[in-house]
């Protein structure tokens, strides 16, 4: 028996093909019918496609959000919790481990801070491999251990569910496939389909910019920042966005427990600088959103406040807090072959490096190392002599040095008498 | 164990996306990749989609063509034969009976014409569709079958085999669910592929523009024309093509037996102007290609020679020419609202009636009427009263009248004291 759909899957196609506007009623049924399976994986590669060359405008990409919202389940961490939440994203790139300090050190302020995260794929790292990297913790939660994580600790990292826009999760991996990941209203939608559904009341955006961001050009990241800034503001929730710096690796470490380590470096008060400083700012901002707009942040790091809320966080999950972090077993180093100034690190070469010393992974589901990645000696700004040691890169699997160390030559752009201005992490600021 | 692929889908698809060029290595890889099945679907519909807004130039068309030959096996016409040959494509339109009378016609004058022929889909009929209505006749026939029939009787019209560009027949079926038929470089390369695999030495091609074409617009239709002729030059075949009118039906039927009976009054000498003028343009193409430039068409047509082969090649497939066409069990009439002359007749209309009617199928594979169709009484330059019946609308299944009569009504342009201008059938002579 044929069932009466409401709509034809090549009318919608054709629709964006010629460049016109899809009406609310294609938007709500070709994303019901793909979700439902009526609209085929092929029928949907094609139409994102067609929004990737063609766009969308900002009415068609608030219904496409809703849409997604609309095919799960909705959460509503605001009036589930006796606190005030704030939640955060990040765009992704080298050397991102900034959710780690990030969380706890809000939270330690009073405020909820529910990190629904994933898995990396690529040269990019996942939040969750990273706090994976420590024995006995644990990324699945039920909603229930969440929200009461959330009331005891003030923070939660975990995966996020299979219940919150299921749209999203089908269309993702389709995106991932058929080069339609970076198709602007794809990505907004993506990203404030969830947070929406969540159900958060405010929600800070760091959004990466440069040679190892998702977003290279300034001028897409601007956009996209905008574009997720006014669908989560025509959504009710307080939202800003950082348009912050990923031309060079965020600190000295890109890697699993690499990461993890140097995230305690900066929770007990230390840490590479434009760490400490993307960290301060987000929080400044999640801490606002949430009306704390009176509180010294750094004092909570230099205070042991954060990684108080860090340990109870992580030991709620079942990670052994005192426990030696995994250490790969294979360790080389990269060399200078001159002497000067480094005046650029290319973040994707070393992301890439990462990715090939067993950091990270090519298909969804693949295992990961955790000790293996890249730690950095030298970085922007530092003076090099030839033969310095640029960086070190670990592995449990050796036969990997080949083509990490390949992707990582010429990484460092060293020259002779320059000056290197002062890196701004924070590039700009759109709310 | 992974296969060593010497290219990856998502990085092909990124290419055309971003308006680059293909190399021809990556052609070549993502066509056979396709056909292997290692590129997806959704893989392949994504890239479609990425061709039809970004386009190709002649080098890729060029070579996607010669990619898809060498998907399958090559027959070599002019090699089997003793007899030059010469083949005809048309684009197809409403009412396009035209490779009935043309195969035997040409043929009556010693020049092979091998048909492979398809099914009809939405509002065109499919040639096979039509000779079906006649008891008997079968579509399916070996490749010895058919070189034997092209040495006996000089013309066969059969189903395409499934040896010729299996990449194309994969394709086709998923542009058709995709919304990327009416890409002209993929449109260009799917007849062109099959045309030069089954190796003639001629071709003359059909390409039509107007209301019930394919190509509605003029520029797309001679585009399209163009590429395919340098395609088919490039290859080393003679390839012309004409620019032909579809704004109106061709003829005075659309249905599968309705033509086969117009087809008959033309090889009888007869039949409606604007069908005997395309039959015998196509002709002299399709002969002076094949060498014969000396010869009188419209004799062939006159004196009955053409019916001769007509009846040799039908029951050569098991046809049984002396049998009565089917009639469909119910009629009914539409009439013209108002004094006046017909000045348009829109073919969409007409066609999409008569598929509405049961001559035409909505999905491959379902049965369609013999004897459903539409009979016009009014075509453009007739002069009407408001009261005359404009056609007659045949079907097996009278419900289907309502939804009929609703897609041809208005089909008639009508206007007081209007001029008609003569129609000129061939627009364009392209080679």
């Amino acid at each position: 028996m044929m069932t009466t759909e409401s709509f034809d899957a090549v009318d919608v196609i054709r629709t964006k093909r010629d460049g016109h506007r899809l009406s609310p009623e294609q938007i709500d049924w070709v994303v019901d019918a793909y979700t439902r399976g009526v609209v085929a994986e092929e029928q949907m590669a094609a139409l994102a496609m067609a929004i990737l060359l063609n766009g969308m405008d900002r009415e068609e990409i608030v219904r496409w959000t809703h849409a997604m919202i609309d095919s799960g389940e909705r959460l509503d961490f605001s009036a589930a919790l006796s606190l005030p939440t704030s939640d955060k994203h990040s765009t992704g790139g080298v050397g991102d481990k900034i959710t780690l300090p990030l969380a706890p050190l809000v939270a330690s302020f009073g405020v909820a801070v529910p990190q629904l995260s994933g898995r990396g794929l690529g040269h990019t790292g996942g939040t969750l491999d990273k706090l994976e990297a420590i024995p006995g913790w644990r990324a699945a939660l039920s909603t229930e251990e969440m929200i009461a994580q959330l009331e005891s600790v003030g923070a939660v990292i975990c995966a996020a569910g299979s219940g919150l826009a299921p749209a999203d999760k089908k269309l993702y991996a389709l995106r991932d496939v058929t080069g339609t990941v970076e198709a602007i209203p794809l990505i907004a939608s993506s990203i404030m389909s969830k947070k929406i559904a969540e159900g958060t009341a405010s929600l800070v955006l760091d959004v990466k910019t440069g040679a190892g961001a998702f977003m290279r050009d300034e001028a897409d990241a601007r956009e996209l920042a905008r574009t997720m800034v006014d669908l989560g503001t025509d959504a009710g929730v307080r939202t800003v966005a950082l348009l912050t710096d990923m031309s060079a690796p965020l600190g000295l470490t890109a890697g699993n427990a690499l990461e993890v380590r140097e995230s305690l470096e900066v929770l007990a008060g230390g840490g590479p600088a434009d760490v400490v400083e993307l960290t301060v700012a987000l929080a400044r901002e999640m801490l606002t959103a949430a009306g704390r707009t009176d509180v010294d942040v750094e004092a909570a790091l230099a205070d042991g406040r954060a990684m108080d809320t860090w340990r109870a966080m992580i030991s709620a999950q079942g990670g052994d807090v005192d426990a030696l972090l995994p250490i790969a077993t294979d360790t080389t180093e990269v060399r200078a072959d001159a002497d000067g100034v480094v005046t650029g690190l290319d973040a994707m070469q070393v992301g890439v490096s990462a990715w090939r010393l067993g950091a990270g992974r090519s298909r969804p589901g693949e295992p990961v190392q955790a000790g293996a990645g890249v730690e950095l000696h030298r970085t922007i700004g530092d003076t090099v002599r030839a033969g310095d040691v640029l960086a070190t890169l670990h592995t449990d699997t050796p036969e990997r040095f080949g083509r990490s160390v390949e992707a990582i030559t010429g990484a460092w752009t060293i020259e002779a008498d320059a000056t290197v201005p002062e890196r701004r992490i924070v590039i700009d600021r759109i709310a």
